[in-house]
């Protein structure tokens, strides 16, 4: 077989929206999730765009990735967010995405960058969703950025097969609290979770959940534990990588959990947990379908970013969770810096 | 004081939709709950104008209870429904709404009655929402209809005060079960709790969640319940009477749990409790907002109903909430009858 | 005085979202008030960003006209609805925004023209909405383009201030149709109402109501009208100038009511009226506050137009009604004749 034409240049695309107060919690600041669903969907549109300009099966990205996105300075009701996308990397059967968000305040003509984020779909046929399609060869500027592309390629890919042997474990989902009248700043007293029955508006043409929907309610379950736990104003900081391994079907019943692991001085690290299943056929079992770390940071009344009250460890697993969450937060720290120094 | 002088008539109110996809499950039946929250907005709506035509505060009605209601026949995504609300009696501080909904098929001119309802209002005011205002009269066609009327706000206080005692005592919320292993047709297994964080567009101009959102929250749990133990096309069939004590403030998050009380050969009735806390500040203490029957039927593809899998009672407290059940299934049953007799 | 530095050209703005099943009515023909909704939300974007570069008050641009526009395809449930904005001419206290709307099907990759608008907005403080603000003027590409502006804008005035005389006239409301029993294919049997209470989504940030969503409920009702006369899907095909003389407030409530005016072989006009009142004050008068002429087509399963029922006249009002429809639709198609000649 020949080798497919290469396109002529991956177009980006752009599309903003005026946020509304539904997009926002009380105190106007809004949702991490309102930001994720928005980035999904422009990285839905220009993959699926661009794998079809082959000839073959039609088909839609499905997003598989999304690598670990930092939220860069809050997001006011008012503002109109900005969300530019752009094919950054091909393989034979995955697409690199890279999204940025800006907020602007179109008063006062301020703009800041509000979120950076690098997400990877994967084709999937109309006529058979368990069928991965090609993907077109993008063209790069330069050697150097193919290089780079590739690398960032096995790196996700080696991460992606580790989740996937995890997620076939049995991973007992979190117990359910008893009652609410636990003690407080225990990981039992803000554990929540929240049921959603998948409609069509939250799918795809394939009848599957967009990405970018399980992501608004991973985050809006996280926030409430967040919210229990410190009674404050809190905003999402940071979501560690997410991986797709399963996709979750129109007439599913989602349930979303999500309870603390670990608290810093300044920031809380919350695990979300989805379980999905099939509301008329729910013999056939309940299955894990996606799972992610989301970092919380709570604030003032001048958005300052103010002390959270310590976790209460109760028993070895939550003392294993939180050591684990200890070294992810020590890790990105020592990250972070690094990332400084080498810009200095 | 003179008495107000009385309205002109009380004018009706007719509002209407198409029923979207988001309207309705996946077999195109509108959920029970999406009706339940257009005949609220009918009667916010009439009640808060005719509460207005007084001089004094300005107020909105709030809604203090709604009368059991049937769902007479299933409506479809691409009808129109309209309904329309009449205020039907006054009493000092409260006024009461009929409400009718007709589906339409616009594709083929037939038309049906699907519900027909009667909801209570409050007057509260702007300024302080516990201040209850007072109601202008309204005038009666004849002497019989202003006693007819007398008799149903009679009626409905008596229960009003009865579940207001009752909602005092401790009503321990059905405990969460472990995890889903449990047994088929247990109560345990088809128990389910959603979560939701109160938004801007849930409230009223008071802030407070509006009664219709709260009742399609309900009927949303109340749904899965159903469809998680006979995993067939379920639909709402009728809703016994529910009174709201207590209002939701804006950023409040609900918890929502609905578990099977009853199961007669082609009926499941599933108890609903909405329980309320300020996210900021719940160690204020979580309480129970509101809590109602809803009954469900199972439908074959031709929306025949068919018969419902038996429950299987565990443990003395099942057991006493199945014959109090089976006790409301036989007195509604024999309503019926009755009904239907003097009819003939 | 001086005139105020001329902005650096200004920048036009390029706004997408896939089209969900919400947007679409059940054969999948995304609504005309869909694609509306998303045009005012571009326009009001760039104009609120335009007006915001001069120092004084901070403003919001607010819809005051949009010009007669034609629906050239349809559009589907999938396909990606692109809306690209740009300032085309500036007054000193208003400026034309033209917005297209391409939609891109993603599978296949072919685009179409979908739609071209050209909307009016004036800024509005936001310190005190009666307050108009000055709007920076923008360099225009030659002196022919700012003298054709010049002339759309006169155009535009005149007729602007033409509605606004009649509006103040006694506009009746046509009155609600008493029952559905009337005879098929009258104007009474086919007119229909709903209501709407504003909510805090459907607001800008001055709580006034935005243009767009105005025209979505508009464009519902005249959809429910028209499928009500001809029991077919139904698309909108064209909407006449509206003007939007009065704002409409948060807590308002918004009756919007739909009558065949006219019917031509193919296609049928729609007369709909927007009332607002508002919901505690009502007795401060209910008032008239925009109105419009939708013109919508019948078409079979393979998207073709088809003969439309005609309508059946009853007494003089709707006589004189129907002529003035005629008229309109007489003077379009002379005009549309024109423009294709013009292009040979």
């Amino acid at each position: 077989m020949t080798a497919p034409e290469p396109r002529e240049a991956a177009s980006s695309l752009q599309l903003c929206r005026i946020m509304r107060p539904d997009d926002a919690n009380i105190m106007g600041n809004v949702h991490g999730g309102t930001i994720l669903k928005m980035i999904e969907e422009a990285g839905c549109i220009i993959g699926t765009r661009h794998c079809n300009t082959l000839n073959g099966d039609r088909c839609m990205a499905a997003l598989a990735r999304v690598e670990k996105t930092e939220f860069l300075c809050p997001v006011f009701i008012g503002e109109v967010a900005h969300v530019t996308a752009e094919i950054t990397h091909t393989s034979q059967h995955s697409l690199e995405v890279q999204v940025n968000v800006m907020a602007e305040n179109i008063l006062t003509g301020t703009k800041k960058l509000a979120n950076k984020a690098a997400l990877w779909y994967v084709p999937c046929s109309l006529k058979n969703v368990d069928k991965i399609m090609e993907v077109p060869p993008i063209k790069y500027a330069s050697a150097e950025q193919a290089e780079e592309g590739r690398k960032r390629y096995e790196i996700q890919k080696t991460e992606r097969l580790e989740t996937k042997t995890r997620i076939k474990e049995v991973v007992s989902p979190p117990s359910h609290p008893e009652d609410r009248t636990k003690e407080r700043h225990t990981v039992g007293f803000s554990q929540s979770s929240l049921i959603h029955l998948v409609g069509p508006s939250d799918c795809t043409l394939h009848d599957c959940v967009h990405g970018g929907v399980t992501m608004k309610l991973m985050d809006e379950v996280a926030g409430i534990v967040a919210a229990r736990h410190c009674n404050t104003n809190i905003v999402t900081a940071s979501v560690d990588a997410i991986n797709f391994h399963r996709k979750i079907k129109k007439g599913c019943v989602v349930t979303v959990t999500g309870r603390l692991t670990f608290v810093s001085n300044k920031s809380m690290e919350i695990e979300v947990i989805v379980d999905a299943s099939p509301l008329m056929e729910e013999d056939k079992g309940k299955y894990q379908a996606v799972s992610a770390f989301f970092t919380f940071i709570s604030l003032d009344k001048y958005n300052r970013a103010v002390p959270v009250p310590p976790l209460k460890i109760e028993g070895e697993e939550e003392q294993r969770s939180f050591e684990e969450g200890n070294a992810r937060y020590l890790h990105n720290k020592a990250k972070r810096l690094a990332a400084k120094e080498s810009l200095q």
